[in-house]
C-alpha cells in the first residue's frame, strides 16, 4: 500500500511518437483513436477502448492512452482516465482547463462509462468527441456500462463541456463487434458471482 | 506519455503500517477513514478525502487510500480510486469480487462523486459505508460532485453493491466543515473559467 502505476504498452509509446505534431480534422483524430482501440485489442494489452486528447482548436496532440485494466490489475485504467491522467502529467496540471491554457478535447471510441463521464468535468476538458453509443457497445460487447446519468448530455454541457456524437460511429462499432465476436470476457466486476 | 504513478504520502503508508490487522466494527473503519481525511487536510497532502478497503466480515484491512489529485497532478486520484487501485495491485487481481474471495467493502468518510460512484461496480467491491452525503459535501466544501444518478443507490444495489448511508456522518462533517473555513480551494475542473 503504497503506490500504484499504468503505463502504455510499448506498441502505444511508439505509435504516439509517430504521430503528426497536429490533427486539424476531428475525423482524423477519431481515426487514429480507433486504431488504437483495434490494435489494443489485438495485442491483448487491453480492452477495445482508446482516448485521445488533443488542443480542441490547433489539433496539437497531447497524447493518445488505451484501456489497460486487465494488463495492470486496475479496474479504473479505463483509456479515458489513463490519457487524461497521461494528459494531466505531461502539460504538469491536475486541471486540463487552467488559466491560460488552450482549450482541450477528448476523443474515444466509444461512449465513456459512467465511471469515465464522472471523470471529465473534473480533469479541466472541454470537449467530449465520441464514436459508438453507449447502447451499441453494450449490446455488441456484454460491458455494462454502468448508471450514466439519464440526461448526461445535459449534465456535461452544463459544466462547460461541448459534446459531439456519431463521428465515424460504423467504424468504430466494427471494433467493438470484433470484440464480442472474439472469446475475450467482458471484465465487468464480481466475476466470481453471488457475495460469499 | 509512457506512464503515471499516484503514491500515498509517506504518513499515511506510516499510519497503514500501524492499523491493527482487523477492525470488525463498522465505526472503527469509519473512524479510521476520518482520521485519515482530517490528517491529508492538515498536512497538505491532499483533498480532506479518504477511503479504506477491508473484508466486509472478518473486518481484515487492506488499507486506506487519500485524495492525491493536487499533489499527484492528476484529477482522477480521489481516495476511492486510490484505494481500489491500491487494494487491486496488493490482491493482484482488477477484480475484487472475483472467484473464491471474500466480500470486500469500501469505507469512505463522503458520499462518492460521479466518477467514483461509476468506478464502483468495476471494482468488484460488494459493499458501500458513507459517512456524510454529497449534499452536505457540496455545500461545505464547494467541491461539484458531479452528475451522481438519481437513483445511485438503486443502481449500485441493482449491481450487487450494498450502500450504507449515514455512518458517524456527523464527525464527518467535521472535516468538510473544517475545509470549507479553510482558504483551500475547492479544485474543481476548468479554473480558467470561460472557453479560450
Amino acid at each position: 500500500m503504497m503506490n500504484f502505476e499504468v503505463s502504455l504498452p510499448q506498441w502505444a509509446v511508439e505509435e504516439n511518437q509517430s504521430l503528426p505534431k497536429f490533427m486539424p480534422e476531428q475525423e482524423q483524430r477519431m481515426r487514429a483513436v480507433i486504431r488504437f482501440a483495434e490494435i489494443n485489442f489485438e495485442q491483448k494489452t487491453g480492452g477495445p477502448f482508446a482516448a485521445g486528447i488533443f488542443e480542441t482548436k490547433s489539433g496539437a496532440v497531447v497524447g493518445i492512452g488505451v484501456n489497460r485494466v486487465v494488463p495492470s490489475n486496475n479496474s479504473s485504467a479505463h483509456a479515458e482516465i489513463v490519457a487524461i491522467s497521461l494528459a494531466q502529467k505531461k502539460l504538469a496540471t491536475f486541471d486540463l482547463g487552467g488559466p491560460g491554457m488552450p482549450d482541450y478535447q477528448i476523443v474515444v471510441n466509444g461512449r465513456p462509462c459512467a465511471m469515465c463521464c464522472g471523470a471529465l468535468p473534473w480533469s479541466g476538458i472541454r470537449s467530449l468527441v465520441i464514436g459508438a453509443s453507449g447502447e451499441r457497445i453494450e449490446s455488441l460487447t456484454g460491458f455494462d456500462e454502468g448508471a450514466v446519468h439519464p440526461r448526461w448530455q445535459q449534465e456535461l454541457k452544463s459544466r462547460g463541456i461541448e459534446v459531439i456524437e456519431n463521428v465515424l460511429s460504423e467504424e468504430a462499432e466494427v471494433v467493438f463487434q470484433r470484440f464480442g465476436d472474439s472469446s475475450e470476457p467482458a471484465y465487468n466486476g464480481r466475476s466470481g458471482g453471488e457475495s460469499v
